[in-house]
């Protein structure tokens, strides 16, 4: 089965304080994406990464993957005005009978080990969300500006690979946009398919504060010992 | 007003790995509850600390604290069997007429700002209990091994320092144990008291894995620069 990656940069970058946007920010000393891109080329060799970037960011990452090891040359995409948009390009270069991988750029922590049983799982079930147990306690806020305890031990919380049989995928992705949407699960459902829940990892964090930086080069770092 | 702080370490430390409870892991060659305590004192100098220990920890906490700078002496409490057992013992040593800080010994990050801001919020309001946004989609996990999304903007991560005027507290943790209570403001809630939500902080995490030690350090690193 050929195996295909949909790595969304989307990020602006604001909440790092800095103008860069942090999918281009440096852990050591290489941008947050490439450490991203390689999680997946090492875990599928044989992998089509197709890279969606915003409009005005394309050029830049075209430039970063210029001498990118990988034995098929990346895919780049232009983004939309949502998640759903972007990933729905990046799609569009996906054919149906495929694994897709669709991605947060600035998961740059995800290992292989979890890359490789999303693919495991979604060629079995038709995809495979990974999902973690949260670390707090959580409460839900009601209308009446009060709020009441939520049962953790209920609650997941959702990473990325998000994982597909493409097909499938690409004909949720034909639903006319809603709202609702705020990831690739939300769409696989409201096309009536049921989403496969696999363990997620404790580590496999969105880079989006900057001591997630250090974070990140924390664990980096452990891995390469 | 009088300021006390209840400082719960009850962490057996095994999701770290090693056999040293997490509370007395080091960061910046210094355990874990020296951090939190010295948060507490710098923002409040007249504080009283009241450090709950599990029983077979105790001594190795009074030694830790010897030569702790504080304006009172720390009382050293005995932990309990619930998370609700050793808070209560704590509140022992708290009088009605102060505010308490409820706190978890290895969330060594929290800032004297929130804890001034907890100060205020609780002697105004009765209560005040810091949360933030969670970063990831939420699913909950439903009895028939099924699923569903849930609006990550409702839902709010709580953290400590959970913080109360000292009578109304004492007078929830009076109630019978009830295996509901998770922290201390759902015992508040259960004595028919409505909590107050403020903003808590990103980094005012609980040290609780491995990389977490890092991120710390990285934190306290920035902090003293």
């Amino acid at each position: 089965m050929e195996t295909f990656a949909v790595i969304v940069a989307g990020g602006s970058g604001t909440r790092m304080g800095g103008s860069v946007p942090k999918q281009f920010l440096k852990i050591r000393n290489e941008p947050i994406i490439l450490h991203t891109a390689r999680s997946f080329s090492t875990a599928f060799p044989a992998i089509q990464l197709v890279l969606v970037f915003p409009q005005a960011y394309i050029n830049t990452g075209k430039d970063l993957f210029k001498n990118f090891p990988a034995a098929k040359h990346p895919v780049f995409v232009t983004g939309g005005d949502t998640r759903f948009h972007s990933v729905k390009n990046g799609l569009d270069s996906v054919p149906e009978n495929a694994i897709v991988f669709v991605h947060d750029a600035v998961r740059c922590l995800v290992s292989n080990d979890l890359i490789r049983r999303c693919f495991a799982n979604a060629s079995e079930n038709g995809s495979a969300i990974p999902v973690v147990p949260v670390r707090d306690s959580l409460r839900i806020l009601n209308d009446d500006n009060d709020s009441s305890v939520l049962d953790r031990n209920k609650v997941r919380a959702v990473q990325t690979p998000q994982t597909f049989q493409a097909g499938l995928i690409k004909n949720a992705f034909s639903l006319p946009y809603h709202p609702s949407f705020t990831d690739e699960a939300t769409v696989f459902e409201a096309a009536g398919l049921k989403v496969s829940l696999i363990a997620g990892e404790e580590n496999n964090i969105k880079v989006t504060y900057p001591a997630d930086l250090d974070f990140a080069e924390s664990v980096l770092n452990r891995l390469s010992k």
